[in-house]
């Protein structure tokens, strides 16, 4: 088996989350709500993992939405609403980018995994409803690593457990804060920037930046995995 | 001079920043995108406290608008509307409760001090406008501690600067991160819930709640300062 692999991160990397967006204006909140509650939900997150401390995404999920639908929505109304919207990741579907990309990979060679600050059901599932969890390896989650991404045990978690050495494992996401976590653990990074962004320049440059998960074959099945290809 | 010292956050605790909304209004993106960008900046700031490094508030703040603003506003137009925002903070106020607050906790002896993930200027011009700069001893910024608040190394480097005991000095914040981060460091927490909302379990409850700053007189001038009050 190949020493190099390939770790993707799950929600927004793999995951398209817009129809989330859907279930917010379901229980009478704006759309525009789920990109404030998802950088909350991660910020409070990484004030945790800044702290040494974990909870789990479910629960900071859920404590999150009552914060963004304080006021928003009748205080009678916010459980249901909580659960609502909760409920809505089981039903959550792969960017259209991902499930041939993935396929590219595995045919060539290339070992294949997870690692979300998500629990690793939630990964599970949307990899089966795919038809594609035979192709990963190993499916993980931050919860087991005792520390949410961007920090270095989380990324050192996955090293271990996929038995490679952390320049020769490409960690895939289309956050930049993850992938400037990955790099400074020692991981090789490729960003994938579907819709034309900019790289923020107060994180650390990717070594690769890709539009699709296909483009990934050429950098993760080449002669070299590494840096050679930084934008 | 009492050794106890009342330490306040400053950004949404002492200042308001609903006054931002208009800002993206007027330069042709929502008002809502302030609470959707406000949070993705302390995400990102919180991510390099958890990787052990530090960027400025105002080069988050900046890289944080471009992205928000990202296939909002016209690409010529991103640089102009980032400044134009990120000049709104010279131009906010406290909130309707701080001045009369701060006066009285002054007037009752207690040492007054902030510590802002935001550079110190923003903090020095804030009090200046206001009146209220003699009441402070110090207006500390994360800059000079070389990590963000809710880092343990943020909260040490106030206690050091003003030479009391971790207990002895009461973190005032409306922010649930903040008091938390304070709470692991040792520090006493105060939470200002100016509009009734519910504490996040996901978080150590703090040992006080009040609705407005003039509350804490009774606390912080009080017999003990400490964790006698937890709600």
């Amino acid at each position: 088996m190949p020493s190099r692999a390939v770790l993707f991160d799950v929600n927004e990397t793999l995951s398209d989350m817009a129809p989330l967006a859907h279930r917010f204006s379901e229980v009478g909140a704006g759309p525009h709500l789920l990109q404030t509650w998802f950088a909350a939900l991660l910020r409070d997150g990484f004030a945790l993992a800044a702290v040494g401390e974990l909870r789990t995404f479910a629960d900071l999920g859920r404590e999150g939405l009552r914060a963004v639908l304080h006021g928003v929505v009748p205080a009678a109304d916010v459980e249901s609403a909580v659960e609502h919207v909760m409920s809505g990741f089981a039903g959550l579907g792969l960017h259209p980018d991902v499930a041939d990309g993935v396929r590219a990979l595995a045919d060539a060679g290339v070992r294949l995994a997870t690692l979300s600050n998500g629990g690793a059901a939630v990964g599970e599932r949307l990899l089966r409803d795919a038809g594609l969890r035979d192709r990963f390896e190993r499916v993980l989650s931050v919860e087991d690593a005792g520390v949410w991404k961007p920090a270095a045990g989380a990324y050192r978690y996955a090293v271990a457990e996929l038995g490679v050495a952390p320049s020769d494992l490409l960690m895939v996401a289309v956050h930049p804060w993850d992938l400037h976590g990955a790099a400074a653990a020692g991981l090789s990074t490729a960003w994938v920037n579907r819709d034309g962004r900019t790289w923020p320049e107060t994180f650390r440059r990717p070594d690769h930046e890709v539009a699709a998960v296909g483009e990934l074959v050429g950098i993760a099945a080449g002669p070299a995995a590494g840096r050679a290809g930084r934008p």
